[in-house]
């Protein structure tokens, strides 16, 4: 039978990063493509333990259906968390639980546009979140990513062009892929202009919590008088992405729909996961755990960083980024970017070429993205060397 | 700030059956209204062993980012599973994990169904299938359910009065919400249906095994020789809801784009679900603890239906299901259907009006849900005799 698929499946290609981590799973890879948390970074004996005391008391909690805005202890102590933490959450806010990040995502999309709405998005921008919107086939509006954030010029042109802007898609920490962080005037400028333009902000934060170096700057959400800012949340960075637990943070009404949505998607989050994060965040200490993470994820940036400017300072331009997972590199003018990770791929180097990040996919770049928390030491410096004898032949 | 929220959103309600769920959570109701398992079906001593064995001897793997088509050795298992026990799935038959079977009918739709096309369902149906394809804007052709299952005249009729249906939507086994099991002369009827007119089919089998009467039939996915059918499988009725995790067996083709579909919703379903399904499956015998379930339900069924009979015979007209976790009520023309539930949990008996079900919700229905799984036998021979109590006022 030929099959008929839908216009908005039919454009969608798989995620260039999943399919890197699916060609390269248990192979001898070198494994600077993915965003995989360090597996050091999991806090095995304490999950270990908050799994057997879940199983042990409250199996039945864990087995059965749950509600779907999630589990309500997890409900509580996040918003909490949040409010005292960054000074998230008004009283016209509520929550709900999600199956990872990326649930957020797709929510807000399910019950904000309509085919055809613009989304104005970062360009480049993570991957998972542009192929998710494309899947309800809105239009992507790309905006220039400085050191320092989003152009907002550019933003404000865009608000000005497009009709039907349903919201300003951001990262402000460490931005994936760019490792860009945005700065605080920038952070209050684009909350003005989603006001002035009368449109909502989805802020995504899945890294801010993993910064190595500078100050914390707030969250644009904490800014939020307006109700304007959908908040998306995540542990699969901070304690482990095989759960799937994210959270949006968002006015009442927003939730409410996004509730509706999510029973039709996939009725709720698994409730072993939510009960795990809570009590994990009852049982442990998470500021100790994440000093912890940091120091991990320090050390690996400024060595992979510092190993950039010592053997390829002459192959990639790049700003030092001040948290997260990845180092997002420039390749000099003339150098053929694909050819380049096509030759580091054969010689076991696996690099997500640029392009996969950006609004426009076949407009041309020069970038290729490095990250440093999935590979051991060892494998950052092999991996590096490796590149660094490859480089002869594009430079 | 007046919210905006998209078309295919805006008309959706929240599930009857999880809001009456969210309402009567903790509290002293006599819970006739959800699906949930009992709590007695959960092998807790056994999943309390696995997950020990998980965390302390594959930690990484159950808190590490998966593939987003499944776990690779519960994908092994369940195909293997599928075809030895129902002869499921051909050479072009493939498979994924999903965030429960929801999930399916969410990836289904998403993959094959621009706005406005049409998928067939039998009327009344699960109301949260229904509620997932209405939130993709497809136009739903309701075709009438009898005792021995879809209507086959009717359901020939829609397939040549419709424009683009991609899908008849069907539960053969103990359907939701009629109780009704579909013959072996219409399952048949339905594949050469499909086939005649260019279709699809997407079986839904949460309740299979659940049977405690009669003779086992074949599935319809076991008579695709053409790759007509997307079977949805589901472990949560079998192992436990809470954990999330279905699957669909279908075309490759059409894995393939729900896989797509499936990175940009929720990345992957969580990796330790997927672990304890497979070890779980691998470690204990399923079929022994299906007999379990079936003694628990047999007696539950015939305890709440033996006591219609005996109590509310003047009240309630019914098929006794042959398995499965509802019975379908039919009330007396003239007693007026949503005072009667009004009733019923004003006195602390939940139950589903009959049109939550029903593809034209404003469409007149003298029907009601019960459900049997979820209360313990004393609170069915309460709950009926509050329903018996109430009664005379209706007669």
């Amino acid at each position: 039978m030929d099959y008929i698929f839908s216009d908005k499946i039919s454009s969608l290609q798989p995620s260039a990063i999943r399919e890197i981590l699916k060609a390269t799973a248990g192979g001898d890879v070198i494994p600077f493509a993915a965003g995989n948390p360090a597996p050091e970074a999991f806090p095995i004996k304490e999950v270990e333990a908050v799994a057997a005391d879940i199983f042990k008391n409250k199996p039945i909690r864990a087995l059965q259906y749950g509600v779907t805005e999630g589990y309500r202890p997890l409900l509580d102590r996040l918003k909490d968390y949040v409010k005292n933490k960054d000074n998230m959450g008004k009283s016209f806010d509520s929550m709900i639980i999600t199956s990872g990040a990326q649930q957020v995502m797709d929510l807000a999309t399910k019950v904000l546009c309509n085919e055809g709405d613009t989304i104005i998005c970062e360009s480049p921008s993570f991957i998972g979140s542009l192929n998710c919107f494309r899947s309800y086939n809105c239009y992507l509006r790309g905006v220039d990513v400085e050191a320092d954030g989003i152009n907002i010029e550019e933003l404000e042109r865009a608000l000005q062009e497009e009709e039907n802007v349903r919201f300003i898609y951001v990262i402000p920490n460490f931005q994936n892929p760019s490792g860009a962080t945005m700065s605080l005037e920038k952070r209050k400028a684009v909350y003005e202009l989603a006001k002035k333009y009368n449109t909502l902000i989805l802020e995504d934060n899945p890294y801010g919590e993993l910064r190595v170096s500078g100050q914390d700057l707030p969250n644009i959400k904490s800014m939020d008088e307006d109700g304007l800012v959908i908040y998306a949340g995540s542990f699969s960075k901070i304690l482990a992405p095989g759960i799937r637990v994210g959270f949006a943070l968002a006015p009442d009404e927003i939730i409410g729909k996004m509730t509706v949505g999510k029973q039709a998607s996939d009725v709720h989050t698994p409730v072993f996961s939510q009960m795990l994060v809570n009590q994990w965040m009852a049982d442990y200490d998470l500021g100790a755990h994440i000093e912890k993470l940091k120091a991990i994820y320090s050390k690996k940036l400024n060595l992979m960083c510092d190993l950039i400017d010592s053997e390829l300072n002459h192959l990639f331009t790049y700003n030092r980024p001040q948290g997260g997972l990845f180092v997002w590199c420039l390749l000099p003018d003339g150098v053929n970017m694909p050819g380049f990770v096509k030759a580091a791929a054969e010689r076991g180097v696996a690099l997500v070429p640029g392009s996969a990040f950006l609004v426009d996919q076949s407009e041309e770049t020069q970038a290729v993205r490095l990250n440093f928390s999935t590979p051991t030491d060892d494998k950052i410096v092999e991996g590096i060397d490796i590149l660094r004898g490859l480089s002869h032949c594009f430079i």
